[in-house]
């Protein structure tokens, strides 16, 4: 299992920095009026999804809640409707007040990328999906970004952060930049053999220098039994990867003996071109997803307040009162951890 | 100006347990086979924008590249092309190899947000636009996101963090849980007043109990000149905010002898929504705008080596060599930060 | 059973008034040529729809017919087909040519109305439709139109002349200007529950001057048992009414212990809105429904001669002859009325 | 002129008949609670348009109306914007209460016909454009249609009560049914120019048994120089009037030394349809238009109360307050008319 | 049997001066090279259609081929699918490499047509097609395109030539020239009677001087029951044949006591057209198709290259080596024809 | 200039063979009844285009006409438009209306033709088109083809016969299958540089087996200064040829001192496709374009009497008599050829 601290928000957060200034407001006027009665606060999305970003959650207001709050949740990985409740705090409102900002931005930022990785996950109908997308978002969302893809069904994924988050060993082939500063794919192929681990799959990108093909099959006759898999990138300007190019790929190897090989396909892979690829019977193995899962947008959450001190309450447009539901989980320790 | 301090890259982004695993063994390989050349990255974006995210670049790069490492860039607030030379850095490989995956992303996210934000401020045509999008993403990266949205041209945001990036005050009015918790919007409104510092304007939320422009009315006449100005925040399920309301509270307003109130509106605005409320004349003194900011997509970045050893090359698809360019500044200190 | 008398030919019309001048002249026309043969005259519309207007069609043609005409048709309420034969008038031509214009007429707008009146409340697929449109159409047209309304299947009317023709009591609850009159709808209610005949539902408006759900929950609080019903008719500016807005009417009427208070919407409802309102499940009790029918296009008829003294004709395009149908009923008595 | 005679109120107007019954009660609550202030009611269009009904609206309230009563409005021909103030009515609220549906009606029917015969003619772009849709409403309506027909532009209209109400002689071809009972096209010509009146144009309809131009041809050479037209409404089962088949018709009249003979096309001429044949230069004389008058949605209009005593009010989602226009003109005799 | 003279090419085709000239430079390398392998040729289409063209490519490899060739093909009126192998030479290379422009030629232009043709006798659903379009293509191809109609299922075709080579006798009608110089549908309907062949079918042309149907109870008149058919081609400038014109054409026809005679129609009838007579139950006896399949698009043909030598090949983006399919027939006699 | 006899008639077509059967028979029944006037056709086409065709008919109609006969046209390169006419014939009707058929036909297909080719060029904006596109279409239609893309303005075409018809030397490059054959590019491209006719420029087809640049890279290392071009044809399974390929190339060929290298590109290109290479600006200096002229659908001809000894007729729909026009020219010789 992950280490816990991974989940563990900043300083930063739990002194309120990422907050909206309004609620530092809200505290102090609250402070000064003496009013902190126990309120009930909900919290549901706006679109249907899979939540994640809940273990973030409870890793804050375990911290900052008081010792008798009653906090119910669903997990990451569960599927929540439109409007359904995932969060349901009661304490006094002093206590969290401060932490509205971060407990939604958790969720709607993890919910909407373990969302589109599950539909990546569901359009690849069965074969493997890698989280590739690190390099398209902020480095301090990396490692949340890659847990939630494992949340919503990835495989693996290719930072160390968000592997460690998933508890899974990183996952990754060789980037163009090491084919080019070494001048050849067959060397770089000798040389990712000699020094790498033995226990990681040697998977070699092929579309640096020469036709895709012709550098798979040289790669395999140079790495024969050793060589796990190709990757193919082919870049737009060439056309991309294509249906037509992995069964052409898959026939020359089978051809040339090098059927155990498998084909790891990457580049602007969106849900709509997996599963294309799926449709027409494309032979790919693995499937490589970066920005269609890093730059999925957010799920927007709402926390509602609906019951102060026992009395039922909403605001305009909102049903007052506790939402009746009997999906939520009671955490059974909600302070002092 | 902001601290730099605010811009630092995480222990955790040095460490490169953001990076992708695959420049490790990179990084690893090059180790054992004894080649480090000077190599010249190229970085540029998939669309046009408008970049953001270099100031964080620049402290990280600063941090890991060799002392006589040359590095040329362009700057927060510059505009960029599609494909156009963002940065070029010329180092020995192994220095920052380990920080594609970081650097990329520093960019792709705050381009992708001072874009979207840029956007906005289009819209609203000369009226200021306020980032209130903080509680739609991780908070781990609601400063660099705040900070983007004011490089993009928004006059403030909401967060603490995003603020001190962007050497402002944070801006906020008040939550709908406030005046849930004080039971009426005029005791939040008096309250707000007696308590919080006379220089943060007086800006009411006047949709959580009863009709909005009722509510402006009380208000104004509790608050009198006091008033800064009444915020609308209508939900959804009510008809949301509409160039009529804003019309009709401004005459009721003016009617009331209330002239000196501004009317600020929130509540999932898009580009869309922001430019029909100026094409049809609503007076509308204040837009804040949430997730058509914070949940832009990405614009994603590309690295392409050009030059090794100061012989010209590309990966199949690119163009070898340096892209002649004339608008990048040489950045002065580039090593020992 | 309603009145014969509202369904009787207007003097204009019998005098010819109304009809095309042509009609005159051909009737001149004929006479000095003394041409008058027995004709048979087929009448059908240009799309489906529900046949209304016959009744009205029947009074006129009772009066102007020969004796021996021999007349057969379809009733108001009878489904009918695209160039379905719907009446076949068969006399000498020159009784009843300067008519056409008249019973087409009837016929065009009466099943225009009918038809869009079916569908209206196909759409609220149990719950009552009211039709609301006397103000969106000329006066002299307004009893026809309330009375194909009911043929369509609405529940009432509210013009006292269509609710006559229909043989049913008005439906109304109260305008705007009631309440703005009274200056306040709480007044509003309890005045028209003192002056209005008890046998009356009380139905009271809530949009007037707050929001609808606080003035509601007041109206509730005065009348108690005694009020029938709310109506919400949210003008467009605030959003018009939505299925949200109604479930959270019931939900706040309900919490206040008023479960027995209806809720009835209007302000343009189409087809597609009813629609929704039942498909989202809001729990609306009547539809009030104003020039969804009111404006429906009518559907065009068109009279065919088909026979001459016994020989079968036609003009170009259509087919000579009587068309064989079984649906039609002999009119008993078809003149001397 | 015409006959102001023609444009009075019916009797069942005037009893109220017509109106929405909550008008009845809403006088009787007003009357039983002693409540009559002076009230200043605006009246507007939902769309921009041609204002048509105002004359039948004026007829109306000065027989009503207080004789200290103000009404402003403007005149039938006026083009109007939507929320424009139309008509403005300032008296005892209980004298004109309960005409509010019709006022609205006579508005809502007259504006909607004349703004669409406008469009027609504007496409027709300087032919004629006559009114034949009598035989597409409902016979008590079809004065005030033909008459705003005429408002809108159109040169002439079909039937004698229209005609009389805008002051013209009726106009008319021959229908079918005069040639098939006659059974001839030449014979109806002969016949027609017999007995007719010699102060009516000699228009021949000529599609109706052979094919229209060898009809033409047939009709020409036995009419000569007193035929002044001929008319094709050749049906859809036979492809309709196509501006070939009017090229054609001109050229073979043209070739037969019948070039002072006009082409009259009618049949399902809609706006887009006029727009085609003028665009392709088809030499059309005169255009006959039906259901595109007759069956043009009614233009909705509302009216509000705006002033109470002196005191500016207004219902949600309204401006308070008299509506500052300089476009009106007062009616100088406003009752005992 | 048709003659196999119809299906030889022509010298230009052997000489090989139809044939793209590289392949003339081609056959002159591989001479002087001294290199003429045996080389495995298979053609396949780029979409599904019904293969024809065949007999034509056979009629050429057997006079150009080595008597050992070995081909296998799919022949003329077979379905095949995209990508499928319709065709594979087997031989010394030298010696058909000529004719690769020709082969793939007569297969695109041959499966065009008959593709289309198959598609417009499906949408005559049973009823007959015959093919009118020889008009609307180059004179030299008429013959091929006819027979290709006939291979799609087409009933008949119009040329000498094309009925010559699908064993059948030519079919036609009359033109409107005919009937112009004749001056009179009648009289050339009983000159046509007079002077054909009596196994030819009367069919009379109506739509030249006066309405269709008129013309057709004229000649129906005059011919009585040796009258086959009428043909109906309505120009477009008169709205072009209908379903109603058909339906109302049948009934005339019937009610005049010719029941028997027969409706051909013709005039751009599209596959879509077609299938709209039919769908609306037009009682259509024979369907005249022209441009639908003599301009259809040519299905494009392509040989790849897949074995050398006995060594699978392919260039680059193909599949290497021999496709299994098990549809292809062996021809028995490959040369010397 | 091209020889005369390319053009001729077959003689098949002289036969009437290719001819529609009904003008055999209009032709027989015409001769029995002795009617053989002077007869003006006129012939049109159905839309705008460039016309190309005249000339195979004026060696047909100057073969079949009446010495007498009075023949005017327009020339194969002019434009024309749509009903325009471009061919009017005067003669003894039974001289020429078995070709009928033959001549709408040789009008149809060529004008089809020229006017795709000359989209072609136009989108091409002042580079060179050359026609490729034989081997889609029936081999005895290729030199008309050819002949149409060279009048609709391409530079050269691939057949020979299509080029002997044009008055110029036939272009090609090389076929895939002869890289095949040979193995490797680079042996292709020498082999063709030592056989062939110094006079036909070297043009190596460079995507047959590796990488399209590599290639390029390694024949312009073999070839030197002798090479004048590459031809890229790229199979759509790897993307087909893109503008970002092109401008690599060209890149990439200039990288290595091969900046005389010219580049032909082919595969698939239609008239949108070389208008985006345009428009994006990619370094092309060929295209080979092939069924977007081979397929190009037929422009519909249509012949109609328009006089008939010297009395103007024409068939319902069109206009009587001669068209007036001025752009034709006469025939100086029109029979006895």
């Amino acid at each position: 299992m992950a280490d816990d601290a991974l989940f563990a928000p900043t300083e930063s957060v739990l002194r309120g920095d990422t907050a909206d200034v309004y609620f530092h407001r809200t505290k102090e006027i609250l402070a000064a009026a003496e009013v902190n009665p126990i309120v009930t606060m909900e919290v549901f999305a706006g679109r249907d999804g899979m939540l994640c970003g809940m273990r973030e959650v409870r890793a804050l207001l375990e911290r900052v809640c008081s010792p008798d709050a009653m906090i119910e949740s669903l997990a990451d990985g569960d599927t929540i409707l439109r409007k359904e409740v995932a969060l349901r705090i009661r304490d006094r409102y002093q206590s969290f007040c401060l932490y509205e900002t971060a407990y939604l931005g958790y969720l709607s930022s993890g919910t909407g990328w373990a969302t589109a990785a599950r539909a990546a996950v569901m359009a690849a109908d069965g074969m493997p999906v890698i989280a590739f997308g690190a390099r398209h978002i902020h480095p301090n969302a990396v490692g949340a970004m890659e847990y939630a893809a494992i949340v919503g069904g990835c495989q693996a994924c290719a930072s160390v952060i968000g592997a460690a988050m998933a508890g899974l060993p990183p996952s990754g082939t060789m980037p163009h930049s090491l084919v080019l500063v070494l001048g050849d794919t067959v060397r770089a192929a000798r040389l990712f053999h000699e020094v790498i681990d033995p226990k990681v799959n040697r998977v070699v990108l092929v579309d640096t220098f020469h036709d895709e093909i012709e550098e798979a099959l040289r790669v395999g006759e140079a790495l024969g039994d050793d060589l796990w898999g190709v990757r193919l990138d082919t870049p737009s300007e060439r056309g991309g990867v294509t249906p037509e190019l992995v069964r052409e790929t898959r026939a020359r190897l089978d051809g040339a003996g090098l059927g155990h090989v498998k084909i790891v396909i990457s580049g602007g892979l969106s849900v709509e071109r997996i599963a294309r690829f799926r449709a027409e019977g494309a032979p790919v193995d693995v499937f490589g997803v970066g920005s269609a899962i890093s730059a999925a947008p957010a799920i927007d959450f709402t926390a509602d307040i609906k019951e102060i001190a026992g009395r039922s309450v909403a605001k305009r447009g909102r049903i007052p009162g506790i939402t009746p539901t009997t999906r939520l989980t009671r955490w059974e320790q909600t302070a002092g951890g």
